[in-house]
C-alpha cells in the first residue's frame, strides 16, 4: 500500500516517514563526512546505497511510480530529469509509466536546438542547464525528478527550462530532502511566485536518516586508493547496510 | 523474439542488423552534425530519441535485458554505467534482472573511499573517472554499459576500474557502435591482451542509422535559442521521426 502523503506546507508533500517502505528506502542512504566527500557538507548523502540494492532502488520507483499512475489521465505527460543522478531516477519511472523521458543537461552536452537556464548557483558550484526544443511543448505536464533537493538552484533551472519551452511542471519530485535549505519555499517564491502552485514532493527527510548511516571509514584511509591497496582497506572501506 | 547475434570477430558480438527490433531502435537514433553539435564529430547521435519513444527506450531495455537473462546462473551479478549517459541504461537493465546497479562516475563526484582510473583521452576530452571499494569485488561478474563506443577510451577506464577492484568484466555493452573508430579492438590489444577474451556486444551499428535520420534544423536557426523566440524556432527544431 502507499505510504500516507502528509502536506508540509502549501503545494508541498512529503510521505509519512514512519512508513515501512519510506524507512527501508532511509536505512539504504548511507552518508559521508567531508573527508568522505567531493563537497564540504555535513552530510553527502549517496544514493549508491539505493542503486545497489535491487529492493530499495525498486521500492523508490515503484513509490514515484504509484504516485503518478494514481492521477490517471490527469497525471503526467513526461518524465525530466537532472544530469547526472536524476537520470539514474527519472527514466525507470518514465519506462513504468511508458511516458517519454526528458534530459534536462549541463550545457555542452546536448545536441539538436536548446533553451538554456542561464547561469545559476547550486549548493556547490556554478551550473548552467539546457533543454531540446521540441522535448516538452505547450499542454505537456512535466515531472521534474532529482536525487536530492538542497538549496533548489538546480531544481529552479528546471522551472524556468520547462516553463520557458510552454510546458507545465506537474510536480518537482526528489528522493532527498535537506528541509533546513529550505529549496522547496525558494522554488515557491521565485519569481514573485509563479510556480507556487506546483506541487514539490520528496520521498526521504533527512532527519530520517540519522546519525547511524554515517559510513566515514577508519582514520587514515585515504580518500583514493591506489589499485594496489584495494585489499589493504578493504575492510574499513566497506559500508555496512 | 531475440534477435540473432552476430559474431563480428573474437569476443565482438552485434545483433542482426536487419531485425525488427534492431531496426525500430536504429530509427529513433537521430544524429545532428557539428553545428548542432557539442562536439565536432560528422553525426553526433541524439538518445533522446530513445528516451523520448517509450516503445522504443522499453525495446533497447528488453533486449539487453533477455540477453542477461539468457545466460541465467552464469550471467551478470552487477550493472555497472558510465556518467553519465551510462546512468539512463543501466538502471533500467539492473532493475529488471533485480542485481545492483554501479556507477562509474567522472572524478569529483563520488562520495566514500574511490580508487581511479587515473587521466585518459576521450573522443571528446581528457576525463578520469573513479569507482568506489566495495561497489564491486572479487567473484562479481560486471557488465559495463554505456549508450555508445567511439575511441574505447571511457570503456577502457571502466574495464581498469573493475579490474583494480578484483571483480571481472562479464561483458562491455553499448547501444550504438561506430565501428570505424575500432573501441573494441582497443579494448581487447589493451593491456597486451589483458582483456582479450571479453566479450564485447554492441546493438546498433552506426551504418544501420543512416543519413536519413540527420536533424539539422534550417540554416539560420540558432543553436541556442532566447526564451521569448522557442515560438519562432520551434517548426525549424521539430523533430520528425
Amino acid at each position: 500500500m502507499a505510504p500516507k502523503v502528509i502536506e508540509l506546507g502549501p503545494s508541498h508533500f512529503c510521505f509519512d516517514q514512519t512508513d515501512d517502505d519510506v524507512q527501508y528506502v532511509a536505512k539504504h542512504l548511507p552518508w559521508y563526512g567531508p573527508k568522505y566527500s567531493p563537497h564540504d557538507v555535513p552530510s553527502f548523502y549517496d544514493i549508491s546505497g539505493i542503486t545497489e540494492d535491487p529492493k530499495a532502488f525498486q521500492t523508490v520507483i515503484d513509490l514515484f511510480v504509484e504516485r503518478y499512475r494514481a492521477a490517471g489521465a490527469a497525471g503526467p505527460t513526461h518524465i525530466a530529469g537532472f544530469d547526472a543522478r536524476g537520470f539514474i531516477f527519472g527514466p525507470p519511472i518514465a519506462l513504468a509509466l511508458k511516458i517519454p523521458f526528458v534530459m534536462i543537461r549541463k550545457a555542452g552536452k546536448l545536441p539538436g536546438v536548446l533553451i538554456s537556464s542561464g547561469k545559476y548557483e547550486t549548493e556547490y558550484s556554478t551550473d548552467e542547464t539546457v533543454m531540446r526544443l521540441g522535448s516538452v511543448k505547450a499542454g505537456d505536464r512535466v515531472v521534474l525528478v532529482d536525487d536530492l533537493i538542497a538549496t533548489g538552484g538546480t531544481a529552479l533551472a528546471g522551472f524556468d527550462l520547462v516553463d520557458g519551452l510552454g510546458a507545465t511542471v506537474y510536480e518537482f519530485a526528489s528522493m532527498i530532502a535537506l528541509p533546513f535549505l529550505d529549496g522547496i519555499g525558494k522554488i515557491h517564491a521565485y519569481k514573485d511566485g509563479r510556480f507556487k502552485d506546483v506541487s514539490c514532493f520528496t520521498m526521504v527527510d533527512d532527519t530520517s536518516i540519522g546519525s547511524d548511516m554515517g559510513r566515514d571509514p577508519e582514520e587514515g584511509t585515504p580518500r583514493v586508493v591506489a589499485v594496489g591497496d584495494v585489499a589493504k582497506y578493504a575492510a574499513a572501506a566497506d559500508r555496512k547496510l
